[in-house]
């Protein structure tokens, strides 16, 4: 990752740099002059921005609000088998979002897992270098004018993020995820499954109906699972959270 | 972990104290004050540090050249079935050790894994209470008079250390550790196995006789596999070397 995921926003973009500036902020600035600048017709047509995380994610291609990258997302699901490749869509515009990959004007991020920070993992690395030369391969086809058949592709959305219990005074952490969840990211969760496994050893369960959540880090983070077609449709308010069938939910680091 | 693995040493214990000394050279200090001084007979009797790592260490009990927690390991080895339960023997007394629990007279340690940095995983909680439970009713029985029954435990000794292939002018790492050894860790290598994952997409295999290895993140430690009795015997030089059978190693954060 070049750079943090606040880094590309409107006030890093515009701070003037002096120079107690951090590092972050002149790289942001650095990268938004040189493949950018962002929303403007100037910008670079892709950014691919890679990521690796500790969660349980298998491959996971992270876009925006558009239809771009669905065709590519069918072909990544066909040709890597030795993870699953999951879709995950931001649900908003990519003028919007502060990731690195939003300076360009098609961007989208893999993110690859699990893999503890600081470490290499070469099973990791395949299959990151796999999904790069597939992506690499599919622009060549789309810049040489290739015809991409049709499909749908189940994609994932961003709901909501849900905290860890927390001591109410000092804030931290008072539970784990629960045993039976811990890695099985992007699993359904049913009403009253474990969700954490508090320090004093106990179960907490979730008590709302539509708020299941999964994740193995720090924040969790709400999905709904829709399927797409290449024109993504959005159907919102999801009537299926009344169902509990459709929840699902992923980590993002 | 309370403290870092070479801030126990005579120097950090004799350095003054000055404004600018780093926290933890005046922890150390702190410490050795408060549990030790190192060495002396008002050191406190034990010091069990605890550890976790990225590697896939399983349950691992790491002592020095003594005989005092084999008893110990063998109830783990009896009680603790999540995971394997393995003794590391470091070959020198502890007074020459710089690890936390080297101010205190009978210091081990005790090493949980595989679970990220910064990551809490319920898994890795529990099998940690478990050791801690099961250590601490051991000292009671200790305490109380218990003899315990003798017998024979399996230990890996520390060898040498290797480290990964590096670029010769930059020292960067040019590679990871091979996916088929990946996670493996106490596991038997054996001569053309193989070790290493170049970027390039190469396999590196060992082309030594007796220093076959197995890590996960950033050197490798190798280890001799003996089998030890309350009274641990060593048998040095180690002829078993020339049969590439009981060569074992391990990685140690």
């Amino acid at each position: 990752m070049l750079i943090d995921v606040n880094l590309i926003s409107p006030l890093s973009r515009s701070s003037p740099i002096t120079d107690s500036s951090p590092y972050e902020v002149r790289r942001a600035q650095e990268l938004n002059n040189l493949l950018g600048p962002k929303g403007s017709t100037d910008a670079i047509d892709l950014i691919c921005d890679l990521h690796n995380t500790t969660a349980n994610m298998g491959l996971t291609l992270i876009h925006y609000t558009t239809s771009d990258w669905v065709t590519l997302a069918r072909t990544s699901q066909t040709k890597i088998t030795k993870v699953p490749v999951r879709v995950l869509v931001l649900d908003f515009p990519i003028s919007d979002a502060y990731n690195f990959e939003s300076v360009s004007r098609h961007g989208f991020s893999i993110e690859v897992g699990p893999q503890p920070h600081g470490v290499v993992r070469a099973d990791i690395y395949i299959i990151m270098k796999e999904a790069v030369d597939l992506t690499i391969d599919w622009i060549h086809k789309f810049n040489s004018g290739t015809v991409f058949e049709g499909g749908d592709v189940e994609a994932f959305k961003f709901i909501k993020s849900v905290d860890y219990p927390r001591d109410p005074e000092t804030r931290t952490l008072t539970s784990a995820i629960h045993p039976q969840l811990q890695d099985r990211d992007f699993c359904l969760l049913m009403r009253g499954d474990p969700l954490f496994f508090t320090f004093s050893r106990e179960t907490v369960k979730p008590l709302y109906d539509c708020e299941h959540t999964h994740t193995q880090t720090h924040t969790h983070t709400h999905t709904h699972k829709n399927t797409h077609s290449n024109a993504i449709k959005h159907k919102y308010p999801c009537t299926q959270c009344n169902t509990h069938t459709l929840i699902h939910a992923y980590t993002f680091i």
